[in-house]
């Protein structure tokens, strides 16, 4: 234990089962001289100006023990972000040329060499910023040397904490279809708070719209006005104009809340990732449903960003659909391995619906038309009646079942080539898509029952 | 027809079939001529003064020809209201003494004679009124003045048909229990707005609260500060301080704006009384369910007034204690015949509940405790997650059959010794309770099937 870190015996022992290896960290130091010394080769043999730094959680000091991964980056000095675009992909893989290397889609390119069962992501920036200073991944630099000289091995080990919280609680990662907390964000949420329990401390007292300013000198209302829909902005102390919590949404940002506060109120090592569980509502006796569109295509040359939104939104819809239909919907999630194969899913309390609709119709002082139009429709389907000063309809249900609605809303929205699953009855349970939708609709996490 | 009276065949039609025929006329007219002068016979030899008329709809020419009723008011002008609560209904009786009278309760006393299969209601009123002036049964002698000095044939007519209308559309009879219009307010409705149509062309367009003066000169501010929950207000001509409307609930005042809108678009002779009939949801294919409370004791001796609005209250509360558990409540009735049998009914779009409950909780970042509270609750219960923000806890639900709950509400309200029967299945469909149930909680009218 670190003199001066003030944890809790729980937070100890999670800490020696997240902390990496000496192992861990011996690989992962030899593979960054062996990538860096291949690129410096290639460098000089090419008489490009370049500097190698490694980023990311192994540079910081953040890394957890279940992560094999480090970032490289060439920083080309004297290049633009022009021909980093244009040529850094093909310069960088020249300088590796015979390592294995794998093909990944982004927006920015990259080379991603797979070596000792370590995906090592070597990335090109320009050192030259355009006008508006650096962007995207330039940032990335500023962001370690920031974090760097901000952490010690107390505070790195907090963050190691926090972000296995984040993980266990289901809100850790930036990406659009997961809209939760970057590391980076982590990282600077611990070093403003001072501690992983200061962190929780603050988060438990948050409510969003949540604004944080760890530079204290940002132009807030500005900030406000270029995030108007972020539930949270915290300030990039190395890029003030940025909200370095733009990716979360206000579905994770509660989690955390609520999560925060469960924990404060009845620590358990379930909370942190390589302990948390789920329990299925089955386990629990609740015969929750859920219905699953499973889809199959050639997703391999769409931008994961515009695949995982379009699923989004089709899963709202869904949802959306299902509740106007009178379906308590419970959850939802979306589902793609971004190859050939994609699922959105709506979890409900019930199987079917009742026999009859009840269909609140206009008051009976409002206007005569809708009054008339109202009875009219209504008429022919079933029966009408006053309550209450309201005219009310009732008639029989055409379609009951979520499978059917959902078959229905799928021929509408031109996806009926998609197959409609039911869980958790159905017998695709072992696959990805049954894991994916036993975990994300069917389960509750196990912190959650236990106070 | 008569000559001005506008009105279309059908209302003509309807007329010809509700206006009394001369043998009731003549039935009833000897009735009155025969008890007046048993009266007056008995006044002279008494030496007691008292003026002997006929009220009601008779004496004022709107009677209808399915009502065989006559009211005959002895009014005492020398005696007070207070001679005429402790001696007037023992007077009336050595008066008619030998006639079969009927003994009912009321707060007014007075003596029903049973003749010639018609109940003659003999009612004695004071003549020296009190400082405030004519009280409760005291005005009936001024309401009949006022309305014939103001009917003509035509506008008499016109009050048959908007009775029979009010009648057909269920919002007839000023009754605590029944909250619907007088037919001394459908006659001052007819009387201010000069014809039967002419009343429904108002009440279509009106919008609670309504508030009609036929006096031009009361003191609207006032009158609403004495009946602050009337929904409507219509001043009584001959007692600018009353609301005659004053029965009225927004229930039956919406029902009649409806009625009135659905008649004037398409008229038809399902909204007249004689001709009005309801159709049961049963024939409409619409599994709507009912459950009754049917309740045995003596309530002989409960004043009607006390026993409806006990009723009234008691099936508000168990119409809202389904409804809180999760059922769409279409309707409530209560039912008594004033005597050895009382009911009451809801009936709902569902037999039973669905096997889950849902129960949203507090949102993430409200109060801790809130949160945790419903956390530690529902995670016996069953799951809890986060959805859109906020707890929401998942519960199999132990009473799911609307017949278990209603026995449930019945046992905290002391109520166990009620059976509970559930319609449309009951066996007892066919006594007046049974009748009633089918009546009130599940048909509609059938003038609401025709638009």
């Amino acid at each position: 234990m670190n003199p001066g870190c003030s944890r809790t015996q729980l937070e100890e022992e999670i800490l020696q089962n997240i902390r990496p290896s000496a192992l861990q960290l011996a690989v992962l130091g030899r593979l960054y001289r062996f990538i860096s010394s291949r690129v410096y080769e290639y460098l000089s043999r090419s008489g490009v100006r370049a500097i190698i730094e490694a980023e990311g959680s192994y540079a910081k000091g953040t890394l957890l023990s279940d992560r094999w991964e480090l970032d490289v980056f060439v920083v080309f000095q004297d290049l633009t972000r022009e021909w980093v675009n244009n040529k850094g992909k093909d310069f960088l893989q020249e300088a590796l040329k015979g390592l294995p290397v794998l093909m990944k889609y982004s927006e920015h390119p990259y080379v991603t060499v797979s070596l000792m069962g370590v995906d090592v992501d070597v990335v090109p920036v320009a050192g030259q910023y355009s006008a508006e200073g650096p962007k995207g991944v330039e940032r990335t630099p500023l962001h370690t040397r920031y974090v760097r000289s901000r952490l010690n091995e107390c505070l790195a080990d907090d963050v190691r904490l926090l972000k296995s919280f984040m993980k266990g609680v289901g809100v850790y990662g930036a990406e659009a279809h997961v809209g939760g907390f970057s590391g980076y964000l982590a990282e600077l949420l611990t070093i403003n708070y001072g501690s992983f329990r200061g962190v929780l401390e603050a988060a438990s007292r948050w409510r969003p719209p949540v604004i944080i300013d760890i530079t204290g000198k940002a132009d807030l209302k500005l900030l406000r006005s270029r995030y108007p829909d972020s539930p949270m902005i915290f300030v990039d102390p190395v890029d003030p104009l940025r909200n370095a919590a733009a990716a979360v949404t206000l579905e994770k940002l509660s989690n955390f809340i609520a999560a925060s506060k469960l924990y404060l109120a009845s620590p358990s090592p379930e909370f942190f990732h390589i302990f948390s569980r789920r329990v299925s509502f089955e386990r629990l006796g609740l015969n929750v449903h859920a219905v699953v569109l499973l889809c199959h295509g050639d997703y391999s040359s769409t931008p994961p960003t515009d695949l995982w939104g379009r699923l989004a939104r089709q899963v709202r819809s869904l949802a959306s659909y299902l509740r106007e239909r009178g379906f308590t919907v419970l959850r939802y999630s979306e589902y793609t391995d971004e190859f050939s194969t994609s699922a959105i899913g709506v979890a409900v309390a019930e199987e079917e619906l009742p026999e009859l609709e009840v269909l609140r119709g206009p008051p009976a002082w409002g206007d005569t038309e809708s009054l008339l139009s109202f009875v009219s429709k209504r008429a022919d389907e079933g029966g009408v009646a006053l309550f209450e000063g309201y005219v009310i309809g009732v008639r029989p249900r055409e379609e009951r079942h979520a499978s059917e609605i959902a078959r229905k809303w799928a021929a509408l929205n031109n996806m009926e080539s998609c197959e409609v699953l039911e869980f958790p009855s159905a017998s695709q349970r072992a696959g990805q898509v049954g894991r994916w939708a036993m975990e994300e609709l069917l389960s509750v996490p196990a912190w959650s029952l236990r106070h």
